[in-house]
């Protein structure tokens, strides 16, 4: 029997050791360095790495192989939450229990601790990538492609425009869809496609995975905005009841609470039977699209 | 004789029309692709796409090749300028003779504007690179490792943040270079960097370009500072006198004006000391050497 919580605390033990160390160790040597660990450090779910690894195992590959991408991948989304805190965008003052970056540091660190964020990601790709055996370089490169552009202007940048445009506007679930498909669902498509690129899938395993990775990035989504109605603060260590405040556009508001309820049951096992094909090695993936809406409940 | 202004012209030309093409085409479709080319389309001396290309022409390589990575130097270029023109950090309204893009947008497209042509850079170098041969693989990926180490929290990141909080402190001038060299030094080094080894230059030729770059890296920062005490405004784009209103540290303000500008004469004397083994294939950077302390005189 495959114990999911066994298996996320060994791999973000890995996870934030490493991170740990691509942040400068346990006491950060500059100003800038101490923000960067501040935000990422603070905890979090690391469900990016654990999907990038998990992948990764599904087809045979080795944890070790895909570290970097599956830190690289936590990075880039620490600093799309340092920069959607600021004053400018959303305003929040908490991030997973404490204070966001901005208002433990200041705007000016935050905003440059996310730009760093951002570019140390690529730099551990890229460093990766030119140790590895020279037939594996091309896999490298294209990783580092689908990785930028799912967090770039066509992917999770464009979602974050729509979701502060869309404030206060009724739109149709279609457009929400294609909205979290944009902020979060590119990034988690890419952190499943790049544990798997990586460890050699074939085609069909990634196609089968990547329709895996869709079925729960969106799954994941519809689970966010159920907690924002009905989550524990505590646990969640953030504020409740923010999104209808606000006026967002969330799969609560319309489809009603155990619509959206269903939906993420639907999508749940929509994910598990795109994994029919694969062994006793999918079971971390599987545990884990239950999982996506199970947390915190 | 070389002809600076029309090879100048002629490499711009280039540039920019490759850089439309990135930030897609002459009308860009969305609210932050427009924000994005808002600010690279603003003009600008192109002068780290300059650099990198008249290296990789110095060491006999194509310029196609190295056309994605000069237009991805100066997109991460643009996007350092505008989070550093952005309220919380210089709070600069004008740049290039137009308003900023916080001033032209909003604060909140100004931020996702310079995190999404940052995150594009990088999208550009790998897919760049793993269209290239396998054997040049290695290469690529080792550039967008430097170009990453070069922009992030121990190289330009660093340099900003030092910039901030060095302001009303007078430093030496042994720090002042540390400064420079990390927020502006760095990047050139690597845009004649990445030109040279994806050029195939062989290890002198690189120490030797190595070098040129940062001998010509601080003389462009000492002339920066010059401009700022005696420049034309009209055709800086920007205002002349703010160092000294801000109590910046500056090459004029620790060595004179007349001090600064004999620095700045010498560091390009020793940059064009280091191009004296390359022939006529190096006119280019030897040109580009002069005018770096000449520009807008």
């Amino acid at each position: 029997m495959f114990d999911l919580n066994s298996y996320l605390h060994n791999v973000r033990t890995q996870v934030d050791e490493t991170l740990q160390h691509y942040l400068g160790g346990p006491s950060p040597a500059t100003h800038i360095s101490r923000a960067m660990a501040y935000s990422v450090m603070a905890g979090g779910k690391r469900l990016r790495p654990v999907l990038c690894i998990a992948a990764a195992e599904t087809v045979g590959g080795s944890r070790e192989t895909v570290l970097p991408p599956a830190c690289a991948l936590e990075l880039i989304h620490t600093y799309s939450l340092i920069h959607d805190d600021l004053p400018a965008m959303d305003d929040d003052q908490k991030r997973r229990g404490k204070p966001t970056c901005h208002v433990q540091f200041d705007e000016a660190t935050a905003i440059l601790a996310g730009d760093a964020l951002l570019t140390l990601a690529f730099e551990i790709l890229a460093t990766a990538g030119s140790r590895c055996a020279s037939e594996d370089q091309k896999r490298w490169l294209s990783v580092i492609a689908q990785v930028a552009s799912a967090a770039g202007f066509t992917g999770m940048i464009e979602g974050q425009m729509r979701d502060m445009t869309l404030e206060g506007t009724v739109i149709s679930e279609t457009e929400l869809e294609s909205l979290h498909r944009l902020k979060t669902g590119r990034m988690i498509e890419v952190s499943v496609g790049s544990g798997a690129i990586l460890s050699g899938a074939s085609k069909p395993q990634q196609q089968a995975l990547h329709a895996y990775a869709k079925h729960i990035g969106l799954a994941f989504q519809v689970a966010d905005d159920i907690l924002n109605v009905k989550g524990d603060p505590q646990r969640l260590g953030k504020a409740i009841g923010t999104d209808r405040i606000r006026g967002k556009n969330t799969y609560p508001s319309l489809r009603g609470l155990s619509g959206a309820e269903t939906l993420a049951g639907q999508l749940v096992n929509n994910a598990l039977e795109t994994l029919d094909t694969f062994g006793n090695n999918a079971d971390p993936l599987r545990a884990i699209a239950h999982y996506v809406i199970e947390r915190n409940r």
